[in-house]
């Protein structure tokens, strides 16, 4: 497949924003690179929870991987899940059983959810890393409203509009805002009824504070712009138990019972399992599972192994490098400067994070940003984060696409992908 | 929920073109409007194939009932599964077996796919009718290819790089033009292995035509032009076993095998089983199950239920009623209309089809058409196809999403919404 077979073989593992800025920057290269991902595109994560909420329509964030190396002539793409990576003999082994052999390996696999060692929580609280994922998400949101407007005992219908979130980091802001924002305006005048303004939307975090990883000053901002929102915000309230019906949590004051339909989880990340593969030294791993790579961001012991984004653990300037898109990008130019310089017997150098700021939105015209020293929120923070979003959307198309519906919903408050295909149980999830 | 119980309450099972002409026919009548459907949007049929192929996003061509209908005050909606009906009674179930009275009943839910006999054909050739349906079918086509790109046995390769359409109807004859024009264009420098332009499109037809609701002589331009795609064409060739593997079909020289990977069945449909439920004398049933409804599209001995759309048997000026939005619509404004009648103490009156004629799409520039007494194929047919269906779509935004989907795919032969969510598994169809 690849021209020359005497070329060394790059394999990179997870098609993100790291894998592929490998890639790219890769392209004229003399290797051969095959990029293997289990699904057939690379995902724009930052606006996931759009389509788990309605706003967008999955292709809008998403784009083929094929068509994204199509005119790479020395890269190919495999859709394949990646189960073990075998140092020694420098081998990954696919989900079917094959093996495909590496002289240099990236591995930009991400994270996954992790529900603390409570796995039989995850039916009733789903995560939300892929677009099924938002699927599974925005059906139960939708059918939830249904199931309300279908019941007629006004009793049974409160657990139907009261929504949970459970934990307050950037993900379960924005869902928890734009859930809020859909009962009070997008699904006003569909219902007879049922009153949409009625519904409940609760932030649990078990931390003091929303937004953790902004100043202090942010947490307190997004505070405010939550609950004007209409999000009910609990912190210091951590989960102690999920089923059908609900959850219970503990707080200072004793266990709290909430009856909840809905409950979507954003609290805890863990490493990709394939790091573990690695088989390093247990002080080579985080406690989230993530490799503790050398500066030049390879694995400790296999300077042909890279280990980057969001599963790669790392400091830079003192500080540790946040699991944003941007800096996956980084270091994946990082990875790929560093791979350059191997080949050509150089030395590699230590990666840097260039901080460009952070943005987290939490609805509309309300969101909080730090670029360097400056802080702001509300409106100028959200604007900022629109343009910011759109323009490093990949693709002409879906950037229009984005701006057209993001257009629409300022103006009337629409989401046009309400749209559940396939029946009205819970158990099917085969949405759209 | 509506405003006075004491207005008669029309009952609407089905919100497809007829159902939901019905219901804003109404608008301003004096009754409270409940419409039933299984799922929460309108789709616009026409452009269901263009969901299947991944040319667009399922939000472009569907419209939540909730939005259409919220403005209009005197009507309200439930989404759920209707079961039967009960005519003596005036009463519907529903699938959570509650019941529903009604002083008037409109029956609008279409039709089903029908496997004449052989439902265990079912998994291995999946219809298509409704968007869980399309997902289905766009994970297939994507995913054979990814397991083409897989196989290193290029013996192995040939059946995940053959796709079968079963049935030359509209429906067939679009999906298997757009199937070439994939392989041959679309995914042509997406691949490195395959040479995705190898790839085998068969039409199979247990009819000597393609077509065969429009005159021979289109049917041969039709012909002509799937030729020119690249599809080959079976006609005279019924199926007579369907299995993973692939085929069997049935021709003047004998029983010929086929494997292919890659099945839709488009052949045969059926009225949606509501219809039986009414209970009437057989022969008041045509073949495929449709009620054959009096002049004013009442149901024989129910002057109180109107039957529309394609669960609806009628003639027209001596000829039959064609299956289109077209013919449900006018039926729906005709039964609006003759309900209020009935409401005034007026006669009813007879349903006259106006034929604005028919067009079918076969793939880029081609197309054939009947405007009257005008017969259109090629070029101007695909252009008058392409506006008509632009103009027709509900809601602007939907309308300029495909616009500026056709005019990508025009220029550069993309479909953005290749994008399989969820695993490799060809059981789990929960795609996107």
């Amino acid at each position: 497949m690849n021209t020359n077979l005497s070329l060394p073989h790059v394999l990179i593992l997870g098609c993100g924003f790291g894998g592929l800025a490998v890639a790219r920057k890769l392209a004229s290269a003399p290797v051969r690179i095959t990029m293997i991902d289990k699904s057939n595109h690379h995902l724009f994560q930052p606006l996931l929870y759009q389509v788990a909420t309605a706003g967008l329509a999955a292709p809008a964030i998403a784009a083929p991987v094929r068509s994204l190396l199509a005119d790479q002539r020395n890269a190919t793409s495999l859709m394949a899940d990646a189960v073990a990576v075998d140092a020694a003999r420098r081998v990954v082994t696919l989900d079917d059983g094959s093996e495909v052999t590496y002289d240099y390996l990236v591995m930009a696999t991400g994270t996954t959810h992790s529900y603390f060692g409570n796995d039989a929580w995850e039916p009733y609280a789903p995560g939300l890393k892929n677009l099924s994922d938002a699927f599974i998400i925005r059906k139960r949101i939708l059918l939830a409203y249904e199931h309300a407007e279908r019941e007629l005992d006004p009793v049974k219908r409160v657990p139907w509009l009261t929504f949970a979130v459970i934990g307050a980091g950037p993900t379960g802001v924005e869902l928890a805002g734009t859930l809020a924002e859909i009962g009070r305006h997008t699904l006003r005048h569909d219902f007879r009824r049922i009153d949409t303004r009625q519904v409940r939307v609760m932030l649990l975090e078990g931390n003091d504070r929303v937004l953790g990883t902004y100043p202090e000053e942010l947490s307190q901002k997004a505070r405010e712009q939550l609950e004007r929102i209409g999000v009910e915000l609990h912190t210091g309230s951590r989960v102690t138990h999920i089923d059908a019906q609900g959850l219970k949590y503990q707080t200072a004051s004793g266990e709290q019972t909430l009856e909840a339909r809905t409950v979507v989880w954003a609290a805890g990340v863990a490493a990709s399992p394939l790091a573990k593969t690695l088989g390093l030294p247990a002080e080579k791993y985080d406690r989230a599972g993530r490799v503790l790579v050398e500066p030049d961001l390879s694995a400790p012991g296999h300077p042909e192994i890279f280990v980057i984004g969001d599963l790669a653990g790392i400091q830079s300037d003192g500080k540790p490098v946040p699991g944003l898109g941007a800096s996956a990008k980084q270091m994946g130019w990082c990875a790929a400067a560093n791979l350059k310089r191997r080949l050509a017997g150089e030395a590699t150098r230590p990666f840097h994070y260039a901080d460009y700021g952070t943005l987290s939105p939490i609805g509309r015209k309300a969101a909080v940003a730090q670029i360097g020293k400056f802080k702001l929120s509300g409106t100028i923070a959200w604007l900022l984060w629109l343009f910011a979003h759109i323009y490093f959307l990949i693709g002409f198309r879906n950037r229009l696409m984005v701006m057209i519906d993001w257009a629409a919903a300022y103006f009337s408050f629409t989401r046009p992908a309400r749209i559940v295909a396939g029946g009205d149980e819970r158990a099917t999830e085969d949405s759209a």
